[in-house]
């Protein structure tokens, strides 16, 4: 392994100058078991591995074999197969961090040195352009994924540098955002990519070398996008948010991991030049869209055609998109700002995004991945189509696939599993703030000295979290506690005996004493949630709610001879939690008369038939699709849907 | 005029050898102003000379030009833009069968001299392919629509030649035709085309010319389609209907443009052949299409993405796409169907098409047209992106659109209007079927002699139709008039008084005399129409009809202040009829309070609020859209939405 063995407190994501709250890094926070750290485990055991063996058979690491070769080759792969090889260098170096040595190091070592013999002299990097036989470097901003490649690396490169003290990669990525600046600079191309990530990326790599012309870099991208630099295509200029400003824009729009991605380094930009017209832009970006665009998996893409936000309260059920990586970007986006900000709804979008997207996607045993999150399955998934290489050629297909052509999501969520530890808790000059609750350690030096934390908790299966005092500094520390929006009656008891608790933050500022224990308690009852009234796509429809989990009805559970279209929920009956087995009470519906045309003068909307009823089961949605070929959806008609 | 003048009964689109029903020519059944006469003189007047002047400035009837020159040339346009110019030849020769002599005689000859100089002395005939600088032919049977070129052609030359009587381009579609059945033949390449359309237009020239090798070409297209000889790709082979054979499929699936295209050609080769496993097929096709798979407006289509039919019940009236295209395929298809089986189910589909999809494209001035006709507008149109030529580069647009980088629906709109008289009425052994009611004249020659009627009616404004017999043969003759699906109470007199009859057909047979009428009085009472339970996207939703016409609220008749989505529907109030404005009494909704998330723990869907309410007029769909920008919907939410 390359690396000098820095301080581990270097192994942060983000960093941002200034801000509410300070990250933590993966060595401050360790997941112990439980939902996370089994995923994590998988993650390291699987997930990585799966991905690094695909990256190699489909030659996607040849191509930069071959590049460093110098001999004409056949690209393999689609623009941005780089990245993938990318985003796997940022997960290993997260998982090192997370793990020290392992067998993943090799792989690691390998592909940097790959990757670093294929870059041209003066800095660039890509594998599909500009050598004599290729289209020419610059000749195709809207599809190239040229400067959105070069994004992944500088993030790949900025994780490995704080991971493993190592620099060869810093250094290319240095080299390569060089040219970045020169090419692109203020007396440079007045362009941008088709597709952001390099902003973010940026500044992270300013943030680590404290070159301001990368920030600067980043800053003249952000201001750049809106300008009509990209050329006008069917889908309109927003797809890749090139008809708006950032600064003058309310809401995302277009394909939305370009506007996720987009306006999380519009962020970072913001926080590092103290922009806050910029930042109040983003952060109404972020309410409107959660408000109005946004389902309650916390998926965003509400279009197939152009994976892209719908508009306001267009949230279609069976033809959501709720991308994965929409979901990875999603959280960006919004950790930048809980740490700008310190306010929880930033953490609560997080941790409905990590348990309904982010946890959705990979099979339990971490070798297939949904790539879209659909809320409404109609029929049995089919065989998904598949190239003759054995990989799957349409994202959203509707079933978990082993790899895709455009196989963006599996190393988003490779790296997002192996950095998760960075995302649990921050510090302030008061204390310690705990946003995700899994079983951890946390341990972090403050001003005042050494506060160590034991995290204890089964949840999202139980609801309680006991934080134990394992060490901490002679003076009061304020210790706060997330308690999510939706858990209303939540009961805190810091020694002193339960007390209610308001969602929002609660805090306990005292000098805490080793062993002591503050036990939050998060009401973890079923529960149903409606839709606004403007969704017109799921009028008549509740959803039902366990904590951070979303659940839903497939159809392996139904009684014989029902249909998921039979189902009625009778929702006066309420849900109900029998040793974790959340239930409800269905009906069935007469199945309607064939008839040769579906619209009738007469309303028989409401056929429900008292006698045809049962006690059903939900899953959480992010286990389903894992007994089989079924139907499923998360909102279910109640039975009297019509006047 | 390069035209022999035929005897006009050889202007007729479509001529089946066999068949419950024959079809009657344009020069039968003539228009008399009206809700469709206007439409056709709009047509001759606006619609085909707008777009004779748009594939002229766009340089696509130069590609012919250039063709024949010999020279090099970059050609202008989609691989299909030679189809767009042979459509308006089938539009102006239908309009010269219609009208006699016009100036668009003229363009027509001019058109028709330029497509025989461009062809190749084998007989292909294609403006982008084949050439020593050119993509070489049959290089690309997904995109490259060069055999779905040819059906138009072959479309229009039959045209020609039964409105006129010429022969020139009859001779280049048969050559052309003979060089595809060399090709293509069962020695020939085992292929088919991404886009069906040749196959109905074969079976016609082997109508027109006897020549059994062009029905045999159709027949092996036919069969030969879902065989797996087009490649995968991410929409997968249902999209080209490539993924199971025609007379194994029991519903329409993938782009809808193509499935109906194809199926209107396989009833084509069913007919002609006598098979009737095959017809059969395409009998429970239609049928499952049309129970499940069709808009209230008769459009098809339910997906952006791939322009293609949804799963069962996926209607959601936001993302509609509902091409027009797709409403003059299915008036092919059903048309073909009426002829071979003579039930009025497909007259009643066909009336449901021509009313909401057919009528709603273009705009009064005839110089506009809608490609996409969604059923829920919901932000004001903004403006639609155009390029530099001026011409809209995305069919979904949300408003009317002058032309189209991919302009397929106007000269599919044009040449529907210009041939619709041979849509009205049919004759049979016994006497004449009238199935769509327009003013028009009526003269046919039966075995037993001539009958004339003239239909006299301001259907769909007023529900009484009179149809006059004007001449009859001495013996009895049977008249047949459609009584729509949706007709309960209808009232028809034949002298005798009035009598209720049912939705189907009525017949009457007697011998005539000059003079004798026959009124039929259909109930034009608005009424509500309700969803099946199982179309999710309009649970809890009711749309309004009067006779044909599905109506629309549009938001700028809503009072002062309100929004579309804040209205609902008292549905108990019902729907009346003032004068000919369709009525409905609306109750507003409290405007949700703004909220950070749109998913609630209590169900305030029926936030109606009984001091806020209006009776408001709607109007028919087909004319929405032409007071201004504006938001629509033809779903209207219900007071009371759910339990």
């Amino acid at each position: 392994m390359q690396s000098v063995h820095l301080p581990l407190h270097n192994a942060v994501p983000v960093t941002p100058a200034t801000g509410a709250l300070s990250p933590l890094s993966l060595a401050a926070v360790s997941l112990a078991g439980g939902f996370w750290g089994d995923r994590q485990n998988l993650n390291s055991s699987a997930i990585i591995p799966h991905a690094v063996s695909w990256v190699t058979r489909l030659d996607w690491v040849a191509n930069l074999e071959k590049a460093a070769g110098g001999e004409k080759y056949e690209h393999r792969g689609r623009e941005f197969a780089d990245s993938e090889i990318y985003k796997l260098i940022e997960a290993m170096s997260w998982e090192h961090a997370r793990s020290g040595e392992t067998e993943l190091d090799e792989v690691l070592d390998a592909f940097i040195d790959k990757l670093a013999a294929a870059q041209d002299p003066d800095g660039y990097l890509h594998t599909l352009f500009g050598r004599p036989w290729q289209q020419p470097r610059y000749s195709d901003f809207k599809w190239g994924h040229e400067l959105y490649c070069f994004g992944h690396l500088i993030q790949a490169a900025v994780a490995n540098h704080r991971a493993t003290g190592a620099t060869k990669l810093l250094n290319v990525a240095r080299k390569l955002a060089d040219h970045v600046c020169t090419m692109f600079g203020e007396h440079g191309l007045n362009k941008v990519c088709g597709h952001a990530e390099i902003e973010v990326a940026l500044v992270e790599l300013y943030r680590v070398t404290n070159e301001r012309r990368y920030l600067d870099q980043a800053k003249i991208f952000i201001e750049r996008r809106g300008t009509g630099t990209l050329p006008l295509f069917e889908f309109g200029q927003a797809y890749w948010q090139d008809d708006l400003p950032v600064r003058a824009a309310t809401v995302l729009r277009g394909h939305a991991v370009r506007a996720l991605y987009l306006a999380a380094g519009a962020v970072d930009v913001a926080v590092e030049t103290g922009d806050s017209e910029l930042l109040d832009a983003l952060k109404l970006q972020w309410q409107n869209t959660v408000a109005r665009r946004t389902y309650i998996t916390g998926g965003m893409g509400s279009h197939h055609m152009d994976e892209a936000f719908g508009e306001d309260f267009v949230l279609p059920p069976d033809r959501s998109y709720c991308e994965t990586c929409a979901g990875v970007a999603s959280m960006m986006f919004s950790w930048r700002l809980l740490l700008a900000t310190g306010e929880t709804k930033y953490a609560d979008l997080i941790e409905r995004t990590l348990y309904n997207i982010v946890a959705t996607s990979p099979a339990p045993d971490g070798k297939t991945f949904f790539y879209a999150n659909t809320l409404h399955q109609r029929t049995n998934a089919g065989t998904a189509p598949l190239n003759d290489d054995g990989v799957c050629i349409r994202g959203g297909s509707s079933g978990r696939e082993a790899w895709f052509e455009v196989s963006c999501c599996p190393p988003n969520v490779a790296r997002t599993l192996a950095s998760l530890g960075a995302y649990i808790a921050t510090k302030d000059d008061q204390g310690v703030q705990i946003h995700q609750y899994a079983a951890s350690r946390i341990q972090t030096q403050l001003a005042s000295g050494l506060l160590v934390l034991d995290v204890d908790t089964n949840y999202p299966a139980t609801g309680r979290i006991k934080v134990a005092v394992a060490e901490s500094p002679d003076s009061p520390v304020t210790l706060s506690l997330r308690v999510p929006a939706w858990a209303q009656g939540a009961i805190l008891d810091t020694g002193d005996g339960p007390e209610p608790v308001s969602p929002g933050s609660v805090s306990v500022t005292r000098s805490f004493q080793p062993g002591e224990e503050i036990l939050l308690d998060l009401p973890l009852e079923p529960r149903f949630s409606w839709p606004d009234e403007r969704i017109d796509a799921v009028r008549g429809c509740v959803a039902v709610e366990r904590g951070p989990e979303v659940f839903a009805l497939e159809s392996v559970d139904l009684p014989a001879g029902w249909e998921l279209e039979d189902a009625r929920i009778d929702a006066a009956s309420g849900v109900t939690d029998n040793e974790g087995a959340v239930t409800v009470k269905l009906v069935g519906v007469r199945p309607p008369a064939e008839s040769d045309w579906p619209f009738a003068p007469a309303n028989n909307s409401d056929g429900t038939d008292g006698s045809f009823q049962a006690d059903v089961p939900l899953v959480p949605y992010h286990s389903w699709a894992e007994r089989g070929s079924s139907t499923m959806r998360i909102w279910i008609p109640t039975t009297a849907t019509s006047s």
